[in-house]
C-alpha cells in the first residue's frame, strides 16, 4: 500500500521549489542519452556531464534527451537551468506522486504520465513510475524513474529512419513517447483480464479465502489504475486544445487517436471493476450456498437419527412391566419401525429436494 | 471474456498507421460488392480486384461499396489509397475494438458502430462485430467483419427502387445502414427481455445455482452492451451537429430519429440492469429463506426429541432404588408424559408460525 | 414485463416512415371527436370519415380533434396528409414505445407523453399508454390508445364556457391536456403511497415472502414510472424554451407550473424508491432476526438437554462396580444434579439476554 | 407517511388557478398581523377584515403582512386581488406540497420555503409546513400554515428599532425571515445529531429491533429533509442572480450568507445519511456476530457432550461378553476417559479462540 | 460527534453580524503577533493592545498579523474596524463551522480553511480548527483557534530572509500560509494510510469487533475530511480566477500548484474510502467464513456421533430376545461397525473438502 501515499511529509514546511526526490532510488546512477536527428542525419550518444546538453538547446535539428533515474537532484537542477525550466516544473518532476497533467509554460509544455509495471514475483500489486516529458520548440526531454527498455522501439524507429518520425518535429516525437506509454496500458490490462478469467474459473471449481484475497487485490489494482488513468483523459484533451504553437495541426489528429485509446482504457477499467463486483457476488453466494449445504447435511443426519435414538432409548428403559420387551419378535419389530421412520424421512427430504 | 480485451498488445511498439487486424479471421475471403445507382439506373456487381473500385470514386451517381472480412490488410490499404482515406482511419477499421465514434475528415466522415450477435449454441454470450462506414460526397464504403445478411433489406430497397432511398443521396444511404444496425439492437434486447422473463419464472419455481450463473451472465451481457451503446449517443449527436456538408439538412431529421432510438436502447439496458439486480435480490433472499426453512426443520426435530430422549435415558438408569420402575403402569405413564411434551412443543411452534 | 420491450422487431428492416402500430389493439374501432370553439360559439361532433376534418384545418376558431384507438393506420395516414404531418411524426404516433419528447416542426409542435393506469384486478403492474399531441396554429390533435374518460373534465370546461379555456388559443388547450395527464400522475402516486404504507404495516405484523414479492413489484413499478417520467422534464422545459410562435408568452407561465409538477413527481418517485429500499432492508433484517430466534431456541434446548442426557446415560451404564447405583437416594440425588444443571443453564441464558 | 403525498388528487381535473387548500386546517381562524415601519415610526396591528390591508399597498413605508392559517381561501383570494398577485401564485400558496422555489413576477418576487417541526410526543417524524413570502416594492407578505412564535425575534427587532432592520428596505425584511427559517434548520439538525449519537451508544450497549426501527425512521427523516432542502440552494441562488430591482445590491451579500448556510445544511444532511448507513452496518454486523456467538455456544456444548454421551451409551449396551464391565475400576476409568475427552475439546476451542 | 454540528443554535434569532464565537475556548488568552518586513528590513513583535495594529494598516511594507484564540470577540471587532472588514466577515471568522470558501470584498480577500489535528490519546477522531486568512493590499491577517507551531517554518523563512518570500508581496505570504495548511493534510493522510495498513494486517491475523469499530471510525474520519476538503478545490480555483488585483499574475502559478495538491488530497481520500469499503467486505466475509467453520465442526461431530450413539442405544435395549447380545464377539463386532461408520463419515467429509 506504500504506493498510495508517498512520503510527501518530507517536504512539509519547505518553501516551494525545494528539490527533493520523494520516491525511492530505483537505479544506481542517473543515465542520460541524447538523440539528435533530422531527416538526413542522426547522432546518438550517452552523456556524462550534464553541461554537454547545452549545445543542443538551440540546434535546428530535433533533440531527444532521455533521463533515467531521478535521485540526483543536481543533475535535474542543471538541466532545468540549461533549458529554462520553471522551478515548479523541476520540483514536479521529482515529486513522483503527481497526477497525470499537462502544463503550458509558453516556452515549453510539461506533461506528466504514469507508467505501470505488472505483478511480479516480488510485488503482488501493480506498481507505477512517473514519466515526465518536456516539449520545447526543437527538443524533447523525458524523465523516467527506472531503467526500462520500453522506449527501445522508438529508438529503433529513429535509427532506421523509416516512417514518419524522422521527418516530423519534436511534437511528433513527444506524441510517439506518450503513445508508447498508453499502448503499454493495454498490455497491463490484457494480463489483468487473463487473471480475472482464471479467477472466475477457479471460483467455480474451488472457492477459497485465497480467491477472496485475490479479488480484493485486483479490485485495489483497479482503484489504483483508475486514479492514475482518469486524469490522463483531461491531460490529452488539454494537449489537443492548447493554443500553443509547439504542437502542429498535423499532430493533433494523432493526439485524438491517443485520446480515444485513453477512453478505451478507462472503459476497460470500469468493465473490470463491474466484473470483479460480480465475481465477488458469486463468491459470496457460493459461500452461503456451502453454508446451506452444510446445514442440510446436519439437518438430514439429525432428523433421521434423533427419532431412532429416542426409540432405542425407550426400549432401554428398565420398567418392570414393559410388554413389548417380552414379545419374541419385539426386537425385530422395533428395527422395522426404525427403518420405516428413516425411509419416510428420506422420502420427505427427496420431496423437499434436499437430496 | 475474450471479448473484453482484444489482443491489442500485438500492436505495442509499432508506429501509428501500422495495419494489423487485431480480431480473428471470421470469413474465408474478403468479399466486396458494389451498388451504383441513381433514381433512374442501378448497377450491382461483385468485385474481384480492388482496383475496379477506382472508377466509382468520382462517379456522379451514388456508390455503395460493401466489404465483408477484414483480415486481408492489403485490400483495405488499396481501398484507402483509392478513396483518399487517412492512415489512421484504415488502422481504426482494422482495430476492431474501437468504441463507437464519428470522425469528420472534411473530405469524408468516418463512423464506427458495433453490431451484436445474440447467444447461440456455440457461445453463451452476446458477441459483437465492428462495422465501419465511410461517407464520402457521392459514395458510402462499409466494412464488416462477418458475412451476415443484415443489409439484405437495404439491398432489396435499392433494387426495387421504391421509397426514398434511390432518390436521396449518399448520406441517406449511410443513415439507412446505421438505422438497420440500431434496429437490430431492439431485436437483441427483446430476446434478452424474454430470457429475463423466463429467469424470473424459473426463480419462483426452482431456484438453483444455475439461475445465479444465468443472472450473472446476463448482467455481464448488459455491461458489455452498455459499454458499446453508450458512446453511440455521442456519435449520432455528433453526426447531427457536424457542420460538414456531406450531410444534408433533410437527412438531419432522420438522424434525430436514430438518436431517439439510441436513447431508448440505453434506457432499456438500464432497465434490464435494474431488473437483474432485483432478480438477484430475490434469489439471495430465497436462498436465505431456504436456510431458514432448513434450520426450522432441524430445530423442530431437535426440540421435540431431545427432551423425550432425555426422559427415556432417565428410566434407563440402573439405580437400585427407582420407585417409578416398580409401578405397574409406569411405562405407559412415561409414554403419556412424552406425548404431552411432544404435543406442547408442536403447539408452541404453531403459535410461533413455524409450522 | 411485456411493457418493457414492445415488439419493435416487427419493424426491423423496413424503411423509415413505414406505418405499423406496434402496440396491441385496445379498442374496437377508432373514434374521432371534434370540438370547434371560440369565445362565442362551440361545435362538438363525432366524425365518421376522416375527410370531414379537412374543413377545420384553416378555420379561424380553435379546433380539437381527439383520436382514440391507433390500430387503424389508414385513418392516421389520412389525418397526417390533411394536416401536413411529417411521415416520421405519424410513425412515432404509432410506435407506442416512444420516450416522452417534444419536436418542433415549425408548422406544428409534436409532443409525446405517457399516461398511466394503475394496478387493476387483471394486471398487477402499472401499465402505460402513449398520448400524442399535435399543436398547430389553430388546432390541437390528440391521439390515445385506449378510450378513457380522462379528458371529460376538459370537455366540460369547453362546453360550459367558463374560465380561461374558451378565451385562450390552441396552445392553452394543449397545456390543459398535458396538465390533466400530469395531474393524473399524482393520483397514481397517491395510490402507490398507500400501498407502501400498508406494506410497511404488514411487514411489522407478519413478514412473508409475499411481502418480498410485493416490494419487488413496487420497485419495478418505480423503475418503470421513472423511465417514463424522467424525460418529461426535458420535454416540458423544451416547450418553454422553444422559439416557436405557436406558444404564446402568456402560456409560458402555465408550462412553468407543469414543469414544477413534473419535478415534484420525479421527487416523489425517488422518495418512494428510497423508502422501498429501506423497507427491503427491514424485511431482510427481520428474516435474519427470525433466523437468530430459531437458532436461539435450538441452542437453548440443546444446551439444556445434552448434559442431562449425558448424565442419564452415565447411570445407564452396566459396570459391575458403580457405587452411586447402590446408594439409596442416588436416583433422587441425580435428579437434583440435573435440575441444578438445567437451572444454571437457564440463568446463563437470562444473563446473555437470550430469554 | 402522509407527509409524502398530500391529497393533490382533490385537484385533478380542475382548471389551473382553482383555489383549494390541500393541507389540513391547523389553526382555528386565519390571523393577519401588520407591521408598518420606517426608520422613525412604527405601527403594529392585527387585522380583522382583509380590506384594511389595501391602504398599505402603496404606502412609502415598509409593510409586513403576516398571515397564519391557510384554510380560508377567500381571505387569500382577496389579498391576492389587493396586491395584484397572479392566480397561480395564490394557488401555489395554498398547495402546501410545493418544492422550495423562487419566481420572479417582475412586480413581485414569490418565494416558497419549508419550515420543519421536530419529533414531538404526538408524531414520531419530522413534519414540515410551507411558508410563502411575497416581496413587493415596499411590502412583504408572509403566509404560514400554523401559528408558531418563530418570527417573534424579528418582531422584537422591529419594535426596539435597533440594528439594521428598521433602516433597510422590504428586501432586507424578506432576507431576515428567510434567515430565521434557515437558522431553524440548524436547531432541527442539532437535535437529530443528538439522536444519532444516543442511537450509537445504545447500539453498543444493547442492540435490538427497536434500534433498527429508529435508524430507519431517522433515515426517512433525512430523505424527507433532503428533498425539501436541496431545492432551497437553487432558490437562494436564484434570488441572488435575479436581475429584479426589488433586491438591492447591499442585500445580496446577506443572501450569499444564507446560501452558505443552506449548503452547510445540505452537507450536514449528507453526513448524517452516511453516518446512519454506517450505524446500520454496525447493527447488521452485530446481529450476525450474535448469531456467531449463539452458534459457538451450541457447537461447544454439542461437541463436548456428543462423544461423552456416546461413550456412556457404549457401556450401557447389554452384550453378554463386555470385558470392561467386569473390571473393578472400569467405571472410574470411563469417567477418566470422559474428562480427558472434554478437556481436550475445551483446549481445542481455546486454540481456535472460541472461548 | 460533537464536531458534526456545532452549537449554532446559540445564534438562532439574532440579527446577522452578531458576534458570538460558537466553538470552544481552546486557548487562555488571545495572542497577536506581527511581522512587518520588506526585502531589506524586518520587525517582529507581540502585541498587547489591538490598537497597536493601526499603524501597519497603510505601511508600504508587508505586514502579517497572526491571531491565535478566537473567544475574545472584542479583539476581533476592533481589528475588523481598523482594517475595514465587513461585519459578516468578522462573524464568519467566529463561526468556526464554516465550509472552506473564498470571498472577494474588493478591498480584501477572505479565505476560510480547515486545519486538521490527528488522533491523539484524548480524542479518537480527527479534529479540525478553522483558519481564516484576510489578504489586503499590503497586509495578511490570519486567525487560528488554537496555538500550534504550524506556521513556525514560515516565520523562520521570513526571519532568515532567504528565498522568494521576503522579496514577494502579501499575496505570496498568503499563498505560503495556505500551502503550509495543505501540506499538513498530506501528513494526516500518511498517518491514516498507515492505520489502514495496520488494520488490514490485524484483519488477516485476528478479526474482532474492535477491528469493525476501527474501520467505522476511519470511515467517519474520511467522511469528515472529505466534507472539509472538497470545497477547498472550489476555493483555490476561485482564488485563481478572481479578477482581483490583490493577487499578482506571478503568484497564480503557485496557486495552480496548491490546486493540484488539493486534488491529490481529494483523490487520496476517495482511495481510502474505497479501501475501507473493501476492508469492510473482507471483515464481513471473514465473519461469515468463521460461521461456516463453526457449522462445519458442529456438523462433523454430530454426523459422526449421532449414528454411533444410535447403535449403542440399540444394543442397550432390554428386549428379551436379541440374538446379537448372545454372540461372544458381539461387543467387538459392534465396535468394528462403529469404527467403520466413523471412518466412512470422515472419508465423506474429506471428499467434500470439509477437513
Amino acid at each position: 500500500m506504500s504506493r498510495q501515499v508517498k512520503k510527501r511529509s518530507r517536504k512539509t514546511g519547505l518553501p516551494p521549489g525545494s528539490l527533493i526526490h520523494i520516491g525511492d532510488q530505483l537505479i544506481e546512477k542517473t543515465k542520460i542519452t541524447v538523440f539528435d536527428y533530422d531527416e538526413s542525419h542522426i547522432q546518438e550518444k550517452e552523456i556524462r556531464a550534464v553541461g554537454e546538453c547545452r549545445e543542443y538547446k538551440n540546434s535546428p535539428t530535433v533533440t531527444w534527451i532521455h533521463v533515467e533515474g531521478l535521485h540526483d537532484t543536481k543533475v535535474l537542477e542543471e538541466l532545468g537551468t540549461i533549458f529554462g525550466l520553471h522551478a515548479l516544473t523541476v520540483e514536479d518532476i521529482l515529486n513522483t506522486d503527481q497526477r497525470p497533467k499537462m502544463e503550458d509554460f509558453c516556452e515549453y509544455l510539461y506533461v506528466v504520465l504514469k507508467n505501470f509495471h505488472n505483478h511480479t514475483e516480488e510485488s503482488k500489486e501493480i506498481t507505477s513510475e512517473q514519466i515526465s516529458i518536456i516539449l520545447g520548440p526543437q527538443f524533447v526531454i523525458s524523465f523516467q524513474e527506472k531503467e526500462t527498455g520500453m522506449f527501445t522501439p522508438i529508438r529503433e524507429r529513429i535509427r532506421n529512419g523509416k516512417g514518419h518520425l524522422r521527418k516530423a518535429g519534436a511534437d511528433y516525437l513527444a506524441y510517439a513517447l506518450i503513445d508508447t506509454i498508453v499502448d503499454n496500458y493495454f498490455t497491463i490490462l490484457e494480463q489483468v483480464g487473463e487473471l480475472i478469467e482464471s479467477l472466475e474459473e477457479s471460483l467455480v471449481k474451488n472457492p477459497s479465502t485465497k480467491t477472496l484475497q485475490a479479488i480484493q487485490n485486483l479490485k485495489r489494482d483497479m482503484i489504483f489504475l483508475r486514479k492514475s488513468v482518469w486524469p490522463l483523459r483531461e491531460t490529452i484533451s488539454g494537449l489537443q486544445r492548447t493554443g500553443c504553437k509547439l504542437i502542429h495541426a498535423s499532430t493533433n489528429i494523432y493526439l485524438k487517436d491517443i485520446y480515444d485509446h485513453t477512453i478505451q482504457v478507462i472503459d476497460t477499467i470500469e468493465t473490470f471493476r463491474d466484473m470483479l463486483s460480480s465475481i465477488m457476488d458469486i463468491y459470496l453466494s457460493s459461500v452461503s450456498n456451502r453454508m446451506n449445504e452444510i446445514m442440510k447435511v446436519l439437518t438430514i443426519i439429525a432428523t433421521i437419527f434423533m427419532p431412532l435414538t429416542f426409540l432405542a432409548g425407550v426400549y432401554g428403559m428398565n420398567f418392570k412391566y414393559m410388554p413389548e420387551l417380552e414379545w419374541h419378535w419385539g426386537y425385530f419389530f422395533v428395527w422395522g419401525v426404525m427403518i420405516i421412520v428413516a425411509i419416510s424421512m428420506l422420502v420427505y427430504f427427496m420431496k423437499k429436494r434436499w437430496l
